[in-house]
């Protein structure tokens, strides 16, 4: 069995050993700083444990597996875009480095380029994999038009919200689980736990951040807390205070994040939120329904019917996502 | 067999008919949009003649070429963001209809609606037919960046200057030709024809829209001539005028392409420049290279192994696009 760390070598590996289309020099070589800079490699690493638990042949996963990287970093070139961000990485964003326009194109090229590594999928799953890839692919194009839609919505709920993040984050984690099975071997059966299990790990991920953001500790994850309500930015703390709070909290929470960034005592503000937050007991609602997508996944896992030593890694996989430090 | 008008209403057909993603209706209405607001219907028009010329059958092949459609919209869309366009077949462009993050994120999902119909392509030709696309599609990714490189360049030479078009435009043409035939049961060697006659086709065209801009009919194209030498485009006739001056005229013409669009007399600037090509004899020589694909062409479609009847529509698809009024 590969381990995480063994996987991602064989993802990076074949990263570098891409071939690309030479006729354009100033088109590709922002595609391969994007894909230099970094990043977990978190869904190929998936694709590949998923397939991994099915064979000790996974030979054959590898470059549909890169190709669900591609396509996670192109969203990553176009949301920055769409956000006018300046730092990816903590490395210049490509409209940064380069400009708008080639932005636009590189991230362009970089979708035909994942369809390129998909169409190396062995030819008996071909039309399954690129199936499921490409559902993923326009889901998360609508999650990140529900994302833009739901900042200009003063209130968002919770059934939005989980579905917001469930298109633009959880589905392309579930795909990928899925692809590595199917390219394993596993049945329909099989591979539909794997979507479910990496989709409930998804949502947990997700919202796990959200709670990190404001409850992290700062020593590990670098941040300073409370960027996302500087920020305004819907995540599910602020949803669920908006259900829960009731008279002059909620009037207050309303009133404060109607304050524009940059036009406001950032830190006051942080400290006002946090104890109405804190009031609500917010953290603790939302580690439940963290928690429960968490349970979800834990019976997944338990669900999927191969020997427990052939899900030794995935379990390590699984509790690496889930174990975050608050 | 079917003639040109009969697919186009397929197409349209086709077009009205597909299914989208219904959970952010935002995401789709520009597509919508693009998709309603005309256009020839070139691409998949030239695909389902090539389909046609091998079977009465061409059910397997509507949905790829609406996918080839899609694609080409796709790239109308962003190449608008990168213009900075406002207007498109008389409309209103995405950017200008909604904003500018509109436009890449429903420019995106295009993508993955096309690889959706392409999807549909019947499974013994699923593989070949989505390569072929593909390769087409990163190649005019290529095309279009160098279009972007050569207006930053000061000189083009010819040979660079028919590359980029070859990527931009002819690629897409030739892959449509190719695609429909693959899907009409063609064997490689008459695939590979088919891709050369698109090919061929596709340069001439692209050579006439320069030559129409300048000698065309203004009656009939509706445009004023000499868009291109307000606009200081890289064209064939700048091209190859810049190789065929010299002394004082070479001069001259630099000097007039330097000038930028609204510091300028735009009447005297088209008048002087048009007194120099019509002195260089530009026109002539334009047209030459022009037939000279368009000899290609006509030779290309005289190989095609079937009888005379099965290629009499896309004789006329053929002479439709090369028999343009000047």
């Amino acid at each position: 069995m590969y381990n995480q760390s063994d996987l991602k070598e064989l993802i990076e590996k074949a990263l570098t050993g891409l071939s690309y289309n030479q006729e354009a020099p100033k088109l590709i070589d922002p595609v391969k700083y994007i894909l230099s800079i970094g990043g977990k490699r978190l869904r190929p690493v998936m694709a590949l444990s998923a397939c991994n638990i099915y064979t000790d042949n996974i030979t054959g996963a590898v470059l549909p597996a890169v190709g669900i990287e591609i396509f996670h970093n192109f969203t990553l070139v176009h949301d920055d875009i769409m956000d006018q961000a300046s730092v990816r990485r903590g490395f210049q964003t490509i409209q940064n480095k380069w400009n708008l326009n080639q932005a636009v194109l590189s991230g362009d090229v970089m979708a035909f380029i994942a369809n390129e590594c998909f169409l190396q999928t062995p030819n008996e799953w071909l039309y399954k994999v690129f199936k499921v890839f490409n559902k993923a692919a326009i889901e998360v194009c609508a999650g990140q038009q529900l994302d833009i839609d739901y900042e200009n919505q003063p209130i968002v709920n919770q059934e939005e919200y989980l579905r917001m993040i469930e298109l633009k984050t959880a589905v392309l984690l579930a795909a990928s689980f899925k692809i590595g099975s199917i390219i394993g071997g596993a049945d329909d059966k099989d591979s539909e736990i794997l979507y479910e299990l990496g989709r409930n790990l998804g949502l947990a991920f997700q919202i796990q951040d959200d709670l990190l953001d404001l409850w992290g500790d700062s020593k590990i994850f670098g941040k300073k807390p409370g960027g996302d309500i500087v920020a305004n930015k819907k995540t599910l703390p602020l949803v669920k205070a908006i259900e829960v709070a009731s008279g002059s909290q909620l009037k207050q929470l309303k009133e404060l994040f109607s304050q524009k960034e940059g036009e406001t005592d950032e830190d006051a503000k942080i400290s006002q939120v946090m104890t109405i937050y804190n009031d609500l007991k917010i953290s603790e609602i939302i580690k439940e329904t963290a928690n429960s997508y968490i349970n979800n996944a834990y019976s997944l896992l338990n669900k999927i019917p191969v020997a427990e030593t052939r899900k030794k890694e995935m379990t390590n996989l699984v509790i690496s996502l889930i174990d975050r430090k608050f």
